[in-house]
């Protein structure tokens, strides 16, 4: 990728910011210094982020203000792939690198990583997590999985509970289904009106935004399966009795709304593929590859994030550890 | 061991369960149905787990009524092992099964683990995480970290934030460092006087004996090191460049109260260890065999547990999966 292109965004992002700051200077609220981690006031400690990197294989990367289609991405794609036994050995590669790479985000305590997962049922979410994550850690990584809310998460605004499970420094933190239900299933099954939908877009950059500006870097991943990708998948499920206890009828009654689901994710990801939080759609028929391509997305973005072990206390040579 | 001292141990806590919720009728609290799964009411439905099963190795774990000796636990101790590559296959086949029983465990959601770890500075909380749960499905197994308490924290009960991160049905919990902070630090620093730490003794009790009534299963782990072995460890974090970062002076102004805390823990292990939370002092100047003992400890609780997957809708065998 060219450094210079970077550049430039990022310097749009600073105009941006700059505008912003300006803004609240000129309706007098002076920025307090605060040692809360979260929240950035004070301009002069605004630190614009780099947009999180080029990872090696970026096509998957759905450029900001490109009006993606999901049509023109190939579920099955593999590159020159064959099997799961082809991938096996580069897929281990990463693991290793994401695994140290964590070891040091977690040392350092200075950034974090959050990790979005989204899919249509039977997408891969789950599977996702066990090829990638087992093996990182699980000191420095937080799997939260979002089910329908309870009463008390519908009493606030939508965002309340996943700005809950934003990932403290030094930890990973992986969202299983996100603050993007609320821009699918809601839309979808017409539980909020078109106003609100599209409002939340700009909601979500916002909030993205704020996270990426406070050292959070996050990532977004569609798992894409075709449709009768997941109807092997369901049939899977119900042939193997191993598999049975996973098999829900309520699946088959999302099914029917295949074609509405995916206009929706269409939507949300146009509109939230950001330059400081961009969507990656994932061929993810085959699950080894949809295993490779996230695992490599996320090392050479922990590497790119380049955290760095802390520096030492002062005057250690001068210790003497007593009896 | 012996199967008819358990069915005692059980009949024991039965017995003192029965005059609990007799106790209750009579003051006419009539229990009210409840689906929340945290709270036990109704007589009827209070299921008095079974204590943890012996593992293969039960030498270690503080048998309730015990006057635990520290000093009568060698910290060297390995059994017939003798280095680290000793322990490697058999450590491995440990970590299988913990990862295959946590897997079944997750499916169930009908249980869950809380595994509490404490020690002296440089003990190996941090390393036995690593050592024992890399490789566990990050999505089933969630660490919580407790540091200095927050204001918020301190402006509740101390038992409030663990509370707080108890595992929901179906994770493994892991505690490093825990409620058990709370009978130490603050005891040896005198920031409590000795009646509410007396007091507190009995409050975990009283803790962990309603998280088992709620199919938790509690196991707490002291990682036994000796003094001279916290002092090479202390040095290596000094000599060596690369461990720089984890050295902090405070451990040195903890070290001069090691005769306190082990005073301190001695009294928290003699006092919580019971039939149903145990306390393991586990041998860890040997960092490979303390971790070998541990998750053998843990796998054989995990298989003991019994987890199973759940059962299949109904009517499966008539679904046919639309196109």
């Amino acid at each position: 990728m060219s450094k210079k292109s970077k550049r430039s965004d990022k310097s749009a992002i600073s105009g941006q910011m700059a505008a912003k700051t300006d803004a609240k200077k000129t309706k007098k609220e002076a920025p307090k210094a605060t040692e809360h981690a979260a929240i950035v006031t004070a301009p002069e400690t605004v630190v614009v982020p780099e947009p999180p990197p080029d990872p090696d294989y970026p096509r998957y990367r759905v450029e900001a203000g490109k009006n993606l289609k999901l049509a023109e991405i190939n579920p099955n794609e593999s590159e020159h792939y064959q099997s799961k036994a082809d991938v096996k050995e580069e897929l281990e590669k990463q693991r290793q690198r994401i695994s140290s790479l964590q070891e040091r985000l977690y040392a350092e305590r200075r950034q974090s990583l959050l990790i979005v997962l989204q899919a249509m049922d039977t997408g891969g979410k789950d599977g996702t997590i066990r090829g990638v994550f087992q093996g990182v850690n699980p000191q420095g990584c937080q799997v939260s999985s979002f089910k329908a809310p309870s009463t008390e998460e519908l009493e606030h605004d939508f965002l309340w509970r996943y700005h809950n499970k934003a990932p403290q420094r030094g930890i990973i933190s992986i969202f299983n289904r996100s603050h993007y239900e609320d821009v699918l299933i809601v839309r979808v099954k017409q539980m909020i009106s078109e106003d609100i939908w599209r409002y939340r877009y700009h909601a979500i950059n916002e909030f993205e935004h704020m996270l990426t500006l406070n050292n959070t870097t996050v990532l977004k991943f569609f798992l894409y399966i075709s449709k009768d990708e997941q109807k092997r998948r369901l049939e899977s499920r119900l042939k193997d009795p191993s598999k049975h206890w996973k098999f829900s009828s309520n699946d088959l009654k999302e099914r029917v709304f295949w074609d509405q689901y995916h206009v929706a994710f269409e939507d949300a990801i146009n509109n939230c593929s950001t330059e400081y939080a961009p969507w990656y759609v994932v061929p993810a028929n085959k699950k080894w590859y949809r295993n490779l391509v996230i695992a490599r997305t996320i090392a050479d973005t922990l590497e790119a994030m380049n955290p760095q072990y802390p520096a030492a206390e002062a005057g250690l040579e001068n210790i003497v550890v007593p009896d």
